[in-house]
């Protein structure tokens, strides 16, 4: 079951041209386009007349034109003409879909309802190109929407699936602090990992060699987006009790959890950090880096589904690096529970 | 639900040799080969030993020689010899389809009782080769018999689908008539394009400039065979009353519509045509043309099964150009209740 | 139906390194490896944290670490670490499974109790290296267990899948005799060829040309054993009554049969030759030739299970040289049904 009401990032903007984007999102089928005029558009990928999907078609001007037989629909989904008549007949319009474009994410309005602008993540980051540098990709995982999840509310997993690039020993054996948000609907994990190894994502962009100090932490706001706060400083130089923290660098790595349909999840990335700003090597560097290690993500979950397919075997030991996990997993059961008992 | 008591296009007399072809007609599995001394055969392709395709057999003189333990059967499916004794089983025989060659296209019989010579389709195109040239093909789609039927029903979708070939802005702004003719079985949709642009797939072979008078009528005889007459002529020339009509290009466009199984279906296709009667480089250029403007059908009528396999949504809106199309449904529709009824 | 109290061919000794190997068997996931000190092991290939599957772990000295979150097994399956405490839960153990390397073949037993040493193969031809060579390999095949019995049961097949390696004509028509031993729980399988033409198989290693003498007989042991003892000597020169055959050329052909899950099953082999020990050359071309041959049967086998998944029609037509076949399969199923009625 999907949680309708809520934004979820649906393309990268750099995907976004005049030639259509398919994407299934929570199991519904969305034709994203940039019109002439450049606005950002999202309609029902299916068009009403016999069934082809509209992001085969043509972009022109403002106008989308069916592949198959010519339906033409405006950026609001109104059907504006039909072959061989005049008369447009009522029922063939298509649904369009809220869509905001922040920096180089685009997000979309998934719920029946007004789009809840409220509700749409702040990622400033993403918008700050003066003070912050960003880099973006999406990856597509054949996997339960709650395994990317798991794996990303518990970062103990850096020291063994992402060894030699953000994972160090420390990862796994630093203890981490847990904290539930009810009301702000977050999940918090700190780990807070004092003089240890800088690894070579880190060590090659800061400059910094030998131990520092690495922070990690993480707001995981359900469903659909996450945030860690990755700070990297020289030993034993905290932020000062105003919040002040110059000697430090500063990564935000976001993630857009889109699910697809059934079993599949659009997994988006975004790195974005307070040095090296405008800097197209450590841009570069960067996205090669996370490119990687979101592949050995996604090739961990695909296989956990694969396997989870072939087995009615379900049971699992948790420990302590898992609170985190748990709690943003309870704490999607009951969005999903609230749902469903509406 | 197959039609059986019809005549369906089983393969290209081209692809008949000593090596045999397999191929699923209505669900069942055929081997289609040529014996030694020329006579088109098909069989059951399955062993009845231990199930192995007869088709991955040897041909060697007038029999097929199964590649697995070498059950070895004549062109009429009897079996005539088995390994490692003299006594040959009963109930090891396999059936033979009737099958007759008319021209580059081999029509097999999928009824279970005698086969009715007075339904074979009649191809005179594909067998005069003094007065007609023909090249055919085939290709094979993912789906359902039906989307194949209402694709080539309704030509409108030239303008969209095969823009840049035979796709001109015409032919979906024309108006057609439709003629429904029960007793004859058969489904007439005209369209008369007069003074129209003459595109490339014409201009190029007949040699005709600017504007033409442009017809393309349809005979849809269900369930499997489609004839297109296309005209091209100067403009304002029609065919005199007596039928004469010199000043025409003609070409027969014949499709042979074949279900394989269930969401399968094999798209044969021949072009005949009475002008560059011989000629091999106008059959290589109409033979390119028409294999990428099936291709392009194909791919639309795929991701349409593949749309149609993920959702329960159904709807359609039909306008004019959907008349003819319509018609083949109801047709087909009527033709399998009073098969069910029997 | 798994038959589990059972030994199987697990892997070949040579696929075992210190990289664990992922194998289904009995539809169980089972990670192999070597570890350090040579050990070979088997473990169930699920970690009981979150489902990894282990076989994609590292293994550290007699340790097998999981790549996901780092839970640490030993040899004997008991959990040794996990990350972020010391403590370590209750019920984090993996099953371990009995396994035995005999020359190079790697055994498993699949059992839930005890492993019975007594129900292990005997294959001395694998170990006694100063008196036989041998080669072995692996195929995978996407076909039931059923229907590679009955492959390897009725070799007459080899003159028409097999031809020009190890199928004459002889072998189709050559009589076979039957024997069925309840007591053993052996199918065997006689067939005697005099004075037939020597395949190259065999006449380009044991250096016999034109005629010879060239017996199969085939000892099967359900579930998972099956030994062709071949044969190849000068025509008219039996063993002598005492079982001195010195002129013979003697090779044991040897499958172990391994259910991997429904409709896939492991298709081991073994060549052990008494002629041409420790020849590299005759090593070479027999791997050579035996993967060429039995490719053809994982060819012929897949396409036999995929045209069965296809259909509801199994009816079979048998004739004398399927007795071998059928005993084996009235054997397992005999066996079958005495475990299910348990």
């Amino acid at each position: 079951m999907f949680l309708r009401d809520h934004w979820y990032v649906a393309a990268l903007s750099s995907e976004l041209e005049s030639k259509p984007l398919s994407r299934q999102i929570l199991g519904e089928h969305v034709a994203l386009f940039r019109s002439e005029s450049g606005e950002v558009v999202a309609l029902a990928d299916r068009c009403p007349h016999r069934g082809y999907p509209l992001s085969l078609g043509t972009v022109v001007g403002e106008q989308l034109v069916c592949g198959y037989h010519g339906f033409t629909f405006d950026c609001s989904g109104t059907c504006v003409a039909v072959p061989g008549q005049d008369r447009i007949p009522s029922r063939a319009d298509v649904r369009s879909y809220p869509v905001v474009q922040q920096g180089l994410w685009v997000w979309i309005w998934m719920g029946r309802g007004e789009a809840d602008v409220a509700k749409l993540p702040s990622t400033p980051w993403l918008v700050d190109t003066k003070n912050w540098s960003a880099v973006g990709g999406v990856a597509k995982i054949d996997a339960a929407f709650d395994l990317l999840v798991d794996n990303l509310a518990d970062l103990s997993h850096e020291t063994f699936l992402h060894n030699g690039s953000i994972g160090t020993p420390e990862v796994a054996t630093t203890p981490i602090e847990v904290e539930i948000d009810e009301d702000a609907n977050v999940v918090r994990v700190y780990r807070h990992m004092n003089s240890v190894d800088c690894p070579p994502f880190y060590s090659r962009t800061t400059g910094l060699e030998g131990k520092v100090d690495r922070w990690q932490d993480i707001e995981y706001s359900p469903p659909g987006f996450y945030l860690l706060h990755a700070r990297i400083a020289p030993v034993g130089q905290p932020p000062l009790p105003d919040g002040t923290d110059d000697h430090a660098f500063h990564m935000k790595i976001l993630y857009g959890l889109t699910p697809s349909s059934d079993g599949k999840v659009y997994d988006f990335w975004a790195l974005a950090r307070d040095f090296c700003v405008g800097d197209d090597e450590t841009d570069r560097f960067l996205e090669k880096m996370q490119t990687s290690v979101v592949q050995e993500d996604v090739d961990a979950l695909n296989i956990l589904q694969m396997r989870a397919n072939g087995t009615t075997e379900s049971s699992e030991v948790s420990i302590k690096i898992d609170r985190g996990g748990i709690a943003a997993r309870r704490m999607l059961a009951s969005m999903r529970e609230s749902v469903s008992s509406k």
